[in-house]
């Protein structure tokens, strides 16, 4: 584990001197800056900053921070937020029978590799309870019979386990757009295709009858229109005309841990910023 | 180069026996085989195979190998062909203003790695007659205006250059369904996306809008379908949200060139076989 | 589960006539052959082939096959073997303390992606006793002050247990020459480099230290030469100068399981050939 | 082209406020940053910075800037430098017989996509005279028998077409150590495998003998020991034990080519800088 950090993410309209304002309001604080990044959106004239700082080298605590750099703020007309690392997210996984991303999340949960909290996982299933419970995280079993009273009961376990995020690994199930609108950019999903093609149902079956040379996976956040939310991270694998649905299936379960696996740390370590339905992700 | 070969390739539906029927045939003949695949499409339940035979070892000549292989191939309801490398195929590329395809293919040609003969190119633009003439090969510009006279004239201009595959080096023009079908599996383009993701017009623009995280480019056979032939050969690379459309554009020309090329050269040593609106490519 | 399969491979000179020879006596006995593959490697001038074929369809039993089949082998001078995917292979996985590869076996295992047996998991520590047990499966940790013993106690855990395979799943200690030799071709280990780049110990300091652009994995069977037996499978990822060694440590992790599930399933499905020092993978 | 821009890269020593610093400069000159990039080196504990500048934004003059920016270079103990990139750097490039390499960066060029200056190209041989002056460079063959005599000469041309950096595509001959020392970060060469594996002649064979599964190609600045020089850029492929060294030699064609076209790029736009035996690249 590295040393503690805080991490300053904003976004404003763009203009000469943001840099300079705040990388000199930090320096004024001692604030050591180990990364920092910037991006501005041609098309919106925003400017986009992620700077990670020392905690140890700032001379204010959080809150006189925030005190102090509210007015700066305000001038440039900044949507800001500072996290601290010290402050762990707290991430409620969200499953159905599928246990590969479950099972690669965990493992890198218990290995200290994925810094956060796992509250509780929640599924529709009884069938990973034991795995799940196996590594001490309470397991809730949802009936998904009657879908609206199911999604209530969801969003009641997440903020009764004051959660941060909502992480759907294979859930399969379709959220509720005012869940969707009152979570934007805390709901991530993995998505079995190399969006936007094959979007919905059986995206693998939907390539093996394209014919597609690679297949590909998704991580986005989620939104009210079907697997069209910004997108966080994608990868591709490579597949021929010998691989059934099934061979691709197997591919696939690599590639969706893994891209998940990834996008997840970027939200995690506030790398990523939405901009209209795109991201910015300063790795 | 490397010895003269002959190149059987075969469908038909899928039985026992068929490779013993055709392996023993070859052998009883002499033949050497160099290089053998296979392939059984499930769904057809149709049955693949090629073969690369060493000429030299093979004892009677192709017109012999023809009437008598004629007899086995009525039995098993064979489509069948045998290609001799010692005839090279004769291949028209079509092109616009673009150049980096071009540019690639004619410089693996005079090199010798495609080992092809090029009659001629045809463009609907004057800009690249210099550099083709510089390679000794001829030039035809054709007048769009008149579309239908232009396909006509660019028909007419593979003809009398025996040409046996034309190749879309990004022509930018929409080919007429009555060429797409007199010449199915022989007109080859190169499509600036990830298929099927972004078909038609400026896909750069729409990858840009769409927020992906990789951008591919596809090499396939041209239908009446625009941009929804069977593929031959994909690949993709990674971009990020610093990259602006003309960033992608730059990306995007290094993976065209390299799909095309790949899917020109499995075209050329016949080891594509299209099976409905997909293709089995025995690499 | 896909349904039952012999698998037959072949290693011989090469010459005219193997694969009439081959298909010819299998079809003679109702064969049908599911997937056939060969490979004749130029500088020993040795033939090898894989065949799959539906256990169904085959009208002697195995016995039986056996029988017919050695009068042919003979002739050919075939070093041959057949397998039957009802008998599924013992694999014993030997680990130390990290365990990301060793998750992520068990998880392919429990899901029935990789269909081995496993009937034990040998450590030189206990960490991770409890989460093998968790599985069923017997955990032996073994003291490994004297190396002479430990190495007697492994081979004859190994034995007790009717292993087929060793499976070093970041085992991090030297296998003594006598095992080495004894089970050639039936040790594999994952190694946290592309060989033949930085064998031997911390690979990723080595990387860090030179400054490369990606860093890889290999798969390979173990011999008395360090890191230098036959390579199976390898992959690479790219880093850049922001990352650290640990930062590659973490990148590689995902690389080391993917490489060694991939090479062991190529194992397991008798998929790889030794030819020298060098292997023929039939994908 | 994109609009004027000015690049300014800075190393020294790593301590508080240099971002704060440089930045505020720059906004106190009225610049527009584009594009902004830092790192630290943990080992030397030396800071690396990459600002873009839009030209036209900053009041005061190259010259004036000069000026003012010394005093606060020396006060942080700064390497800096500041180009502009209206001034193409002058690209001399070095061939032997092989031009893969050769057409890519002259297609490269000749398309914009490279925006330097390249005065002349010099050659062991007369082989590719046509191929250059057609494009209406300069060509210069220089006989090699006389090593010494022979880089005398080349320096000479150097020197004489008023040269930046030399480029090595695939020139084949080993560069004398003074002119190593004496254009330090300013030879650019390309070799044909993953470098640290298979340094030295006819990498491509070493990599068939060993066996590996994937090969790849090396972009770095030459140094006195051969092949060991800071690496700018790197990347593989995948092949099988179907291929021959030659197939192994046309797969490397296509990465060298991308390599080397990548690394120069950077090294032209100044994002490469160098630490020690590594580069950090700001992509």
């Amino acid at each position: 584990m590295s040393e503690r950090r805080y991490t300053l993410t904003i976004a404003c309209p763009d203009r000469v001197g943001i840099i300079a304002a705040v990388s000199g309001f930090i320096a004024q604080h001692g604030g050591f800056i180990v990364e920092a990044s910037y991006h501005t959106d041609l098309e919106s004239q925003r400017f986009f900053m992620r700077q990670e700082i020392l905690a140890a080298s700032l001379s204010p605590g959080l809150t006189e921070f925030h005190a102090q750099f509210t007015s700066m703020a305000a001038e440039f007309d900044m949507d800001w937020r500072i996290s601290d690392s010290a402050t762990k997210k707290r991430i409620v996984i969200l499953i159905s029978k599928q246990d590969h991303c479950l099972n690669d999340l965990l493992h890198r949960w218990r290995s200290g590799e994925l810094e956060v909290d796992i509250p509780c996982v929640i599924s529709n299933h009884e069938d990973l309870r034991g795995f799940v419970e196996w590594h001490g995280i309470p397991f809730h079993c949802v009936d998904m019979t009657d879908k609206t009273a199911a999604f209530e009961n969801i969003e009641h376990l997440f903020k009764q386990h004051h959660g941060d995020t909502m992480v759907l690994a294979r859930f399969m199930q379709i959220i509720p757009p005012q869940l969707c609108e009152r979570y934007a950019g805390r709901i991530i999903n993995i998505h079995h295709s190399f969006l936007p093609s094959f979007a919905g149902a059986r995206p693998y079956h939907q390539a093996y009858q394209r014919g597609v040379k690679l297949i590909g996976a998704t991580c986005h956040y989620v939104t009210e229109d079907l697997d069209a939310g910004p997108i966080i991270e994608q990868d591709t694998v490579r597949i021929d005309h010998g691989d059934t649905v099934e061979d691709m299936v197997r591919y696939g379960r690599d590639i969706e841990k893994t891209v998940l696996a990834r996008g997840l740390r970027y939200h995690v370590e506030d790398r990523v910023l939405v901009c209209g339905n795109k991201t910015i992700v300063f790795r």
